[in-house]
């Protein structure tokens, strides 16, 4: 390997992936995100929505899914002490160390700040026994100079900590709309593609130590010229490139990762996710890291724990089960050009 | 669970055993007893094996056999940097702590003394990845106090480390003679079993605060009436006791261990192991720890590493699969009676 990786970084990498190097990992580290979901389900406001209620989903979830995945991530609060026991010795674990949510910051308050978890840190991580760290931050290369600092900062520092402790480091970033008035407009879909790639070319930079990169999808198919009649979610939209463009986006962003990385699932439906891990392994992904586009069924079964469990073990694996299919030629992680020899 | 472990513990465990809770172990960490081996195949003095021919032994045989096992036990200083990359991420990892060998002590200097390795760490073992920490002590109960008491310090100092950092903690207990004038005599193998018992039965205190023991077959079957006419070597020898009776010790061994528990192979050949294997398996023992009585036969092929891959890819690997098939019925850890509700 060109670029020298040390053996706890490897091992840690070993233990994310199958045996052929290829991620295949649940995501179930959702904090403000399930609060929401369970709200709306419950009728009641997020607010509401405690501990407990966090913690039966998320140990519900992770005990029928675990077993098909790679790897579990989760968060240290609700998710580890409720189901650290349901996970199989040998699927690994991420833990999340972001507060969840963010602070509105920039000249307009629509820039977004991300914050670690208060009491948290690489080397509690190791104690807990993950494999990984996992970081995620809000990232628009647009936003003022002082928010890209901050949140520039913030990788750094985590980045640091998990090198000297010899920890993976997984870094999520997801885009957001400063000057589009929401994220589901043609407007915001077409400035997505190049907010990717750019804050993925940022976040290769060696001065990080970001081990892989958890990416959203560098396009938004809901506005794909040949997806725009409602193909998703039935609904129409102004198409704003076509599936070849979106092929070409997916290739600047992976000649923009100078780190193996993965798809993640932002919460859209499983068919179109599907589509996103199908055209990312195409452009050399290592695999994915999904959640809501898995399990979200089974939290509209939310308080029926049966149900959800029964969901679960149907659809729930059966969507897993495609996903995996779905990266099966994925790029072994110890095969992305980093660690190739030249 | 009744005795509470600490989720790191259990996450450690659950890295180290199979779906089931059964330990299927590869133990490579040998070092002196390595040399030695090593020393006559090449017709040269243990002393002179030096770094070079440990790691490349250690790494063909960690290659060939890791995908066999549940765990492998290797040592941090030859094993781990030379093979890590080749223990698959699904397969748990322990590393040895002790230095290899002993001290002489006592009043007849027949007592033997354990040491720590120098510049290692139950922390050290997390930042490596380890799954759990391993130490051998040699230990006889009848040896002097100051014997005793520092074999017994040893333990205590590496089991608060490892419940600090919740990391599993695996002892291996080998008995030595003291009195009689080595261990392949009649005398030493009626004495074994009642060493075993009581060894295994100190270690259990919660005061040493171990995870599992790995221990002796408490009895040597080449001494046992059904086998002492040479079946395991050829060579014969003055019945001990008979099969029922050396059941019984296994017996009295799980009675005496508060704690899970596997059995290692010290060195015998295959046919007397797999004994070993079914008979602890069906007293209680939870799995095994096992080195040479798998591979040893590739280390007369050295340095044909070539040779050395073919004798692992056949011989080895059945070797390997009929131990797996010894333990298919162990006890699962969790289901030891120190988790049972009462």
């Amino acid at each position: 390997m060109s670029d020298q990786l040390t053996n706890g970084k490897i091992r840690s990498l070993n233990c994310l992936a199958d045996e052929g190097g290829r991620f295949r990992m649940l995501a179930i580290d959702q904090r403000g995100a399930l609060q929401s979901m369970l709200a709306k389900v419950l009728g009641r406001d997020a607010k509401s929505i405690g501990a407990e209620e966090l913690t039966t989903t998320k140990q519900v979830i992770t005990r029928a899914l675990a077993p098909f995945s790679t790897a579990v991530l989760t968060d240290p609060v609700y998710g580890y002490p409720s189901s650290i026991r349901d996970i199989p010795g040998g699927v690994g674990l991420l833990l999340a160390h972001e507060q969840t949510g963010y602070e509105k910051s920039g000249p307009d308050g629509r820039e977004r700040r991300s914050c670690l978890l208060e009491e948290w840190s690489a080397e509690r991580s190791r104690l807990a026994g993950a494999n990984a760290a996992k970081l995620l931050i809000y990232y628009n290369p647009d936003a003022s100079d002082e928010t890209l600092e901050h949140q520039q900062r913030l990788v750094r520092t985590l980045g640091e900590e998990c090198a000297r402790l010899e920890l993976a480091f997984l870094l999520e970033i997801v885009t957001y709309p400063i000057e589009e008035p929401s994220a589901d407009t043609v407007q915001f879909a077409r400035r997505k593609p190049e907010l990717v790639v750019r804050s993925a070319a940022e976040f290769s930079k060696p001065e990080y130590k970001v081990d892989v990169l958890k990416l959203e999808f560098p396009a938004d198919l809901k506005y794909a010229y040949e997806c725009a009649r409602g193909l998703f979610d039935r609904r129409e939209r102004e198409p704003a490139y076509d599936l070849k463009e979106v092929e070409d986006w997916c290739k600047r962003l992976d000649q923009a990762c100078q780190v193996p990385w993965v798809i993640l699932s932002a919460g859209v439906d499983i068919e179109e996710f599907l589509a996103n891990v199908e055209l990312a392994v195409k452009a050399g992904a290592s695999g994915f890291l999904c959640g809501r586009a898995i399990w979200k069924g089974a939290v509209d079964l939310y308080p029926d724990t049966a149900a959800m469990e029964s969901y679960l073990h149907t659809e729930g694996a059966y969507n897993f089960l495609r996903c995996n299919a779905a990266a099966a030629c994925a790029l072994p992680w110890h095969q992305h050009r980093r660690f190739s020899a030249q």
